[in-house]
């Protein structure tokens, strides 16, 4: 059963367990500082396929076949699959997952559905509604960008604050038991919007979400950020980390000696070309699966909080002079 | 606790509580046979707000304040709000309930979404997760068709099979104990993608997925249609409901006598010139909370099946020629 700690955050009395994970990464991610990390890479943006979305479906089921064979698991015996991305419809998980015969729940959480999904698998697990549960996501350069921004080839000169969608996936098998990373607390996001509306400054928009949530978990759960070995955002980036930091201190938190972010791990910004960071759905997704998981496995890490950070607008919205509401999705994560 | 029935069926063994539900419909659904049933109707397509998709976002507001007041709730009583629309990006769903303060999950099951947020609002009560959660869906004529099909004021002559996006909204509250509605059992649908590729034909690209979903409650639960007095699907319509039938006739089960569709419950297909019936998330979502949860709570029904179906394709996918895929989520219901 889970149980409810102080006003927001949920308790998983009975500690499901992710035993399995996968990770997908691109050609541009394969040349940043994780580049050994990955289980699989695909230098060809279409990876074989013949478009940008179906490749990004590809990379999904990929990351599940991976997270699978890792656990032991077949796709027969998962009872659940939560997935999401960022394309309109969520079309990367529903093609690419179609094929599975998995009962399927489609989530929207923008870049923070690494951890909703996550959250909602281990809460099916835990609850005693699965036995196994796997959740996924993706993101996709070529596909985001055309859908979110500009035409590819047009080739517009992009602001200091923008971020590189990641190209990637990532995927957890979540179990009752096992050998693994328990999952031990959550927190979801409320949506938070202070009336940022600049597209290419995500960061910014996102940065008070995160705040929100971590706040609430500390208190919530009368802890510290010492208390953890790592907390990290999903991505933020250089921006909304430097966000991050001020409203957090403001909180009375000092979060910058344990903070890390997804986006700012999967490239290196002075490098390669990337401005404020890595970010997309497969950001989160795919440093999770490919680095801090294993880490975590090997004794690097012994609690941590994971909190992927999702803009929710749409093209739509912005073009209609919204500002961007956002939210973050907190997970707290130890071996078992 | 939850416990597994059968294969791919969820039981409910403490019976969360709908407690409170709203629906709001547009002046075509107050010209239709279930007119007198919402709770409340807007004339304008705007709502008195500067868009379509702004119009949209208010009616989920307007769902959820109409349900939480049925159940006697406040938004700060809430643990969750699982919410989801058909527009890119789910912004009816994001920017209507950025106000309420509420932990937000976004849900993607196209017109499904209805049954999908209420199996995962029930799930969080019966874990313990939530005392009380929320679920809320909507449609719109005006944004939907712009989004999926053509400009408004093309005016494009419509296929017999095509169906018509209601515009509606439609919440439930769920408690852990009350009076009202109990959830027992739920199951979570497959992808099922039988080929068809026509946008303007949905309920028959859907009818294989609600097939899938309602021959696997059967069997795993070892009921017959004939146990339900009402087997309710989402938006199959005229065409999607015909080939039902066909495809639960092959299986062995006879349905027609106990079953209706959302989709030719709330227009008159002979005077409203709608085609093939109602579709969208609002469709489901506004029926079941006018007529149905009302009328079960009167007497009229004492179990049945509410089914809603969607189709997972986006106009990206279909111009890129891919079949649509699809998935039903189902959910049984009976007063407590």
């Amino acid at each position: 059963m889970l149980h409810r700690i102080g006003k927001y955050t949920i308790g998983f009395e009975d500690t499901p367990v992710i035993t399995g994970f996968g990770s997908i990464a691109g050609k541009k991610e394969a040349k940043g500082p994780l580049k050994n990390n990955f289980d699989k890479i695909f230098y060809d943006p279409r990876a074989g396929q013949s478009t940008f979305e179906k490749a990004e479906s590809f990379f999904q089921q990929e990351a599940v076949e991976v997270a699978l064979n890792k656990s032991k698991k077949k796709a027969e015996d998962v009872d659940f699959i939560f997935a999401g991305d960022l394309l309109n419809q969520c079309i990367s998980s529903s093609y690419g997952l179609k094929d599975y015969n998995i009962p399927y729940l489609g989530q929207y959480g923008a870049c923070s559905t690494m951890a909703q999904g996550l959250i909602m698998a281990s809460v099916m697990v835990e609850s005693g509604g699965a036995n196994c549960a796997v959740c996924v996501t993706s993101s996709h350069f070529c596909s985001a960008e055309r859908q979110y921004r500009f035409p590819l080839e047009y080739g517009g000169q992009r602001t200091p604050t923008a971020q590189w969608t990641v190209t990637g996936s990532g995927s957890c098998v979540v179990e009752k038991s096992g050998k693994g990373i328990g999952v031990r607390r959550a927190t979801v996001g409320k949506i938070v919007d202070l009336g940022v509306s600049d597209l290419n400054n995500m960061g910014a928009a996102m940065a008070p979400a995160a705040a929100k949530t971590l706040c609430e978990f500390f208190k919530d759960t009368d802890t510290k950020p010492k208390d953890y070995d790592l907390i990290l955002t999903g991505d933020l980036g250089k921006v909304g980390s430097g966000c991050l930091y001020e409203l957090m201190s403001k909180e009375g938190y000092n979060i910058k000696n344990n903070h890390n972010d997804c986006g700012l791990m999967i490239f290196d910004l002075e490098r390669q070309d990337v401005h404020a960071g890595g970010s997309g759905c497969g950001c989160a997704g795919s440093v999770l699966c490919s680095t801090i998981l294993p880490e975590m496995l090997k004794g690097k890490y012994k609690n941590i909080l994971f909190m992927a950070t999702g803009a929710l607008m749409s093209p739509t919205s912005s073009m209609q002079g919204e500002t961007m509401p956002s939210v973050a999705h907190l997970v707290n994560l130890s071996p078992v």
